[in-house]
């Protein structure tokens, strides 16, 4: 059972908004509600939060005085912002944190959050329990906000050897009420996960349409273009700054995966270059097995939701 | 106008079942229906398209004397079989063919394609119009064979010098007759634009797969799957034996398309490296209003079908 009397949020968008809309509908989880603060990167986006009824107190971001109640005996605070800016909004938030406070977060990568929060921290780093609700939709924006966009999605933390345990069980608690299904693993695990199967594959997208526009024949190219490309590169739709940040923000990782899949593209490369028709059809034959093996418990577990867009 | 009194289509699965179905449809653009012939790869699979209604007669490939009766006269023969099979084909066609027969194929490449009848037809090359429709369907085989399979969709000829127009124009009657809409390039052209748009994401969808499973930590990072690795990697669920011989017989096209697409992919590894967010951020931008101009053609250009699986 989850319950708070302040809950603060430092970005009132699609992630921080569905979460306030998940908790104000009282789902069973959670106790008698309480006052949801949301701390706007502006006063209008925070405004447009109280107006739909997302939050009951709206909060600018340079508002010091404003931020400062916001985090008076707050339960608990979720930075829901880029993680590019998760570092000055936990300097912002360690100068009005109080002792009884956990911090959580949701930004897409883990490693460099947990070092920017032990660096805005400090000695109070055990009151940062570092998470991740992997949620999304096309849209964004407090607009896009859904009460059920955590109902059966999968959120990971990443607990610190610094946190107490009923700290993270509390986190936990909150996102469960919110509908979600809660797994543990390390921040390095976490980012070595994201970045083998949503960053890469980002980047990977972005790629092959860069290495089309690059071609003097690209517009003929474009205009044969069909399903193959249309699906590896739907999601090049994405937003350039969100993918910049995530790429510098799990650096390490990501080039690990990448040079792992360099790796077997240059594989599949000699195999092309010699006419090595056996190793490329069991390459292709073991991928396909293990994609369709993917897409079956994808289907059997009709709990579990794809999101669209999840970082 | 298109008319034949005799059609031999060598392979009757789904490209070649859906052209005959098209055309027994007495569609607008077609004189009387002639007859067709069908030449399975076995007996059974041409007594199946017979069955079905597909084809007037039906042939095994390894019954030399049918073969002989079906190409006897014909009008157009179609090689409808995959890219490997093509050189074999066009022997057997070579030992039976008339002075008056043009022969078409259906092959996703086509460099490899015209060295394959050049050795098999030698002095009466002009006899063979290159050519490759635009289709598919997920699911192939002739039950799987539709009549508007080509309605709209592209049909690319790429004429030899040694044909004679009249050659071209007939064939493209044929397609046109089928609801397709014809473009004429060089082979090598051809051959450019699908490794780029096709055969390079296959390549780089199957790699993307095989790079997570050789991963100690693969089913963990496959549990974790969604959006982006569902939509990337899609297209690896298409048949290993096809895009082994696809890859092989586009050989030199898509090594260079592969080498662009790698070369992009070191450029982002070495702003990914050094955090040149500036880089990452205009090339991920470039993309993606290109990603988004091509979705927003395709939508305007209604009449246009992608097909879910076009080699």
């Amino acid at each position: 059972m989850f319950s708070f009397n302040k809950l603060a949020i430092f970005g009132v968008g699609l992630i921080g908004g569905s979460l306030a809309r998940a908790l104000r509908a009282q789902p069973a989880g959670l106790g008698p509600l309480g006052q949801i603060f949301g701390i706007g990167r502006s006063a209008s986006s925070a405004a447009r939060a109280l107006e739909l009824g997302v939050i009951d107190h709206a909060v600018a971001l340079n508002d010091e005085t404003g931020v400062a109640h916001a985090l008076a005996d707050a339960d608990v605070v979720l930075i829901a912002a880029p993680v590019a800016q998760t570092q000055s909004l936990l300097e912002q938030i360690a100068r009005h944190l109080g002792p009884r406070t956990i911090v959580t977060d949701a930004g897409s990568t883990k490693c460099g959050v947990i070092d920017a929060a032990r660096t805005a921290l400090g000695s109070r780093i055990g009151q940062f329990v570092p998470g991740h609700p992997i949620a999304g939709r096309e849209s964004s924006g407090v607009d896009a906000a859904l009460a059920d966009l955590y109902e059966g999605r999968n959120v990971v933390l990443c607990p610190l050897p610094e946190n107490a345990r009923a700290d993270v069980e509390r986190i936990g608690a909150m996102w469960r009420a919110a509908g979600a299904r809660l797994h543990e693993m390390s921040a390095a695990q976490h980012d070595a996960v994201f970045a083998a199967v949503s960053h890469l594959p980002h980047v990977a997208s972005f790629a092959m349409v860069e290495a089309i526009l690059r071609a003097p024949d690209a517009a003929l190219k474009l205009s044969f273009a069909a399903g193959g490309f249309r699906d590896f590169t739907r999601i090049a739709a994405s937003s350039p700054e969100m993918w910049r940040d995530i790429c510098i923000a799990n650096r390490a990782a990501l080039l690990r995966e990448l040079d792992a899949y360099t790796g077997v593209l240059a594989t599949l490369r000699a195999a092309i270059d010699t006419g090595d028709g056996a190793v490329l059809e069991s390459l292709f034959a073991r991928s396909r097995e293990a994609r369709a093996d993917w897409g079956r418990e994808r289907a059997a577990s009709s709990s579990i939701k794809t999101p669209p867009e999840a970082g």
